[in-house]
């Protein structure tokens, strides 16, 4: 089960048996984007738009997560052994840092274990070759600062990251709009709820390229008067 | 029980029934502040530094939580109703957004119902008036921005507020250096560890005092020489 | 008549005969306080929350403005000039700065000219001497940092201050919550509307403190069942 | 006439016809960029630097503004009927927000109306579209986070954005330095000093490639001297 | 000597005797304040104003200066050995960070060792304490959030604290305006500067204060009118 | 000698001869990029990380460092007569500024003078010319924002710089991770350094990429279980 235990026990603790939420409905999320994704969820989910992707990106994965101390990266080695192929890693920390936890040393584990991006609330470094390597990263900061490695954190325990609660085997679709957080429950729900609404934007954006306004094709000239939109010359 | 159902499924809905952390329990941590209760949960559970109080106070009580929109109050008011004697309110906003959510009025119906104090992720307004009535905030931002009453949000879900997690029944203890959140389960537990701290406190400080070496009294001067560090003059 | 020529055309400029709000009008929206001023107007006219009061403080007065540069506070000592009794002095920086632009000398002779105020969008320093004069101050930062004389600014241009518009002869309406802009023409108007909310708010306060909900005193359930609000235990 | 009537009677106008700034001057003034048109209007009118673009992108055109609610994007449909071939749409919104108002349906409208760009005071998404489709935005943010259509705004009103104020009709020049705003009955005056200040740049330039030193060709060897600067070994 | 190694060499080093600025002369700055002070150094040695004050206090020291790592407060305690009656400790840190190094226990310590403050380019808590014990504390947060202590840092080698280089021994004057510092070579001549600005102050207080204008008082209606400054009706 | 006289007695000075860091050994650190040439100095010299490439580059030199005003870029003008072939302008601001001190003009004049690139505590404009151009610039902001040219700074003399001291003919390296500066006196030191740390790394990599996990290739299991790691499942 995928219950939370408090926070507070969790430090020094690694989860190896997490639920993923469902690889081929988290595959399926990546096409929609974050924004859509996001949308389809009730406008719920998004992390902070701090969270940028350091190199221009679309994926969807399921989250193993990692919680670190500020300035200490000791942990990205030890949630490394827990991805499995399909996985982002979603790294949050105890405190505001913008440290470089993250490089391409890193990223050369985590890509030979399958990941297929990082979200981190922190920062990450080496970022010309993670954009050669083309591994996708989104982080709150770029910085070259070093880490060390003294303090335990937790592998795998639920994180908040960036504003949004991430629980281990969660779906992540993350853009150049953002990273949105979708629980593993509501993976095909929400894929199905993201398809509907796509299929609908296509005959809006045929009308609207048209030349037919928002204002007639959304029925909005009614709600607009009743509201009490004025019209002068 | 208190498991937390997927966050986006929870717009618009009401909890009624929640299981509060022990009151007298949660009473008695107000005492030992934040930084005490801090340390005592294994340095965890801390609201970000942004959360600060309009006037100084010292708190505690158990969480009612209530989601709302950006530049929407509507369930302040609806959380109102679910406030029970030795509550405190925390507020958390689905965007960033320093409007002025609260003020003289919606105070005077909190402490009408019992409520010791809110937490909120954004903006309060009427701050001389809330400090002569003498009811504590802790907010991110003062604000005379007025909100509307248009959109739903949730009432006793788990939020994630100011980077922390705060699940309905949690204990809250606020004072001038923040605000930290104890897992309703957890708080005896964390009583005794924090009275613990505490009273080992008052032998150091007075060891502090009569001029007694940190150094000293806390056997550094070894693991300091170990590590390297070395003295010139 | 006051209509603003093109801003460009307005460095080197003192416009010293400008028509103020309506004097008892303006002195009579001081005890309303900024949110209930800003209610009045349609929610509209607030600078943004960074401007803050260096001590608590409630006033109002008519807006004289002045335009200055980055690290550049000639025009302070050109605007005193302009200063009448019950003004209240606008200061808006063509970029980003927050150098103290303003100290107990300049205050010396703001208060000799009868201005009641400085809202200022930079930083300000001797604050604590401004304390004991009892000169009311809003600004973005405190700061010992000096500024040089060197640069043509304006005096009662329109300004745009904290994002907020402000035209010579304004209303200025300031409070421990924030600053509000009433256009001069509407000071009447807005005084009349800020007269009725509070009446109303008191009648809404006492039965608020009776114990009476939001919810019932509004007639709120109906609206939020309709909106889709789900109770559950 | 272009004269502002006060700002808070304004919420719920929409005003069809305005004055717009000469088309062929205000075109005119692309190629000289922010920075040069800045300098030509006496260092006056940029919007502040937070205002960036989302990809890279070199234009001017005509305002047309509109003036929105923290998380409502309502009136960004009633603005698309206003916009006229070589406009460029100026968004601000009554408090800070970051949300995302605006996405490709709303830019494949806003092309088909004829707009040449989007500068708005607060977040957008589908970046990646917009690139695609080649149309230019300027913004605060990035951010999927999505809005609703509740409140009602106003359009062709003076707004401030990003610090400017901007009247309808004014012409903007944007580009990867920022964005300016050229009051529409300057815009003539400011294209001739721009093309006088950018005549008198070629020739420098050719100086200083040449490896003459800016010290003698602005001729500041005497006024640095006076001014008091030492050379020492 | 107080000449500067470089400072990578100097993790892990404790310099144990440093210069002093003269005791006199350093105490005689505290009354002037940062600003006179700051003014009476050309404008110079200012720290960033987001270093505050966390109660209001005005003082003057000697410079006792600890560079440290993020989350780690561990070269707190060696500093505490090196203080003397007199001196003010300058604590910085090697990246950005808000953690509480500090609170009542240390301020025990350092006042049991005779130091006059603290002026910390990080987080402080216990600030209530801090305020009834009347330790002064300038610092760029208050965070609940405790420390560990893992890594060497150094004490009295050359920090760059908020902005500012700090020499071991350098005058630190601090109040609610700011922080501002001065080599130990300068405290006279800058003492002396400072008595004069301050008595020629005192003249120009009593001419404002009878309504003399600094427009007058500064002659500086002819340099305003060569600038071009014109006055319009 | 390269011993920094006090800060405050250096406005209007300009240093026409320093000693610059060994140009073969400096040349050698660009390649090490600056996450590798930080690390070697023992995780030291890093600038903070709002300090940003304005394009993707990766260079080193040395500094000659000018210290300016805020909105004053006079002495940008000095400091092109002072540059040498292999240098890097380091320029530092008396307070936080944002305006666009440099453009193409004065890249011009710096290639023509050899410059290799500019580090900026401020703004820069032109940006799109300079990417054309090929001059590397990393800077803490982009602003159309002109400015003037009325107060002395000085030229190479000791600069704090996004919070790192730069003393002139420190070596500068620069990358899209950030900038870091060695000290003239420890280039070669630093270079053996990082050459043996790339060296180190090149082999890590080959492991980690055929899948070893680093928890194995350093030797971490057993530090992290006297810790206390606990695996659950």
């Amino acid at each position: 089960m995928n219950m939370p235990t408090p926070l507070h026990t969790q430090l020094g603790v690694v989860r190896r048996n997490i639920v993923r939420a469902d690889a081929a409905a988290t595959e399926a999320l990546a096409r929609f984007g974050s924004a859509t994704v996001h949308e389809a969820m009730g406008r719920m989910g998004l992390m902070k738009p701090y969270m940028r992707p350091i190199h221009s990106a679309q994926v969807s994965g399921t989250a193993v997560t990692v919680l670190l101390h500020p300035g200490d990266n000791w942990m990205m080695h030890v949630v490394a052994e827990q991805i499995r192929p399909g996985d982002i890693v979603v790294a949050a920390i105890t405190a505001d840092c913008s440290d470089g936890y993250f490089g391409d040393l890193l990223a050369t584990s985590f890509m030979a274990r399958g990941a297929k991006a990082l979200v981190i609330d922190a920062g990450v470094r080496d970022v010309r070759e993670l954009g050669a390597m083309g591994f996708p990263v989104w982080s709150k900061a770029i910085s070259a600062k070093g880490t060390i490695k003294a303090t335990l954190g937790s592998v795998n325990v639920p994180v908040v990251c960036a504003g949004a609660l991430v629980q281990p085997g969660d779906a992540i679709v993350a853009d150049d709009d953002g990273v949105v957080v979708v629980p593993a429950a509501d993976v095909e729900r929400v894929r199905e709820a993201a398809a509907k609404r796509e299929a609908l934007e296509a005959g809006k954006r045929a009308q609207l390229a048209a030349g037919v306004l928002g204002l007639d094709m959304y029925a909005m000239r009614g709600p607009l008067e009743q509201a009490g939109l004025v019209y002068i010359d």
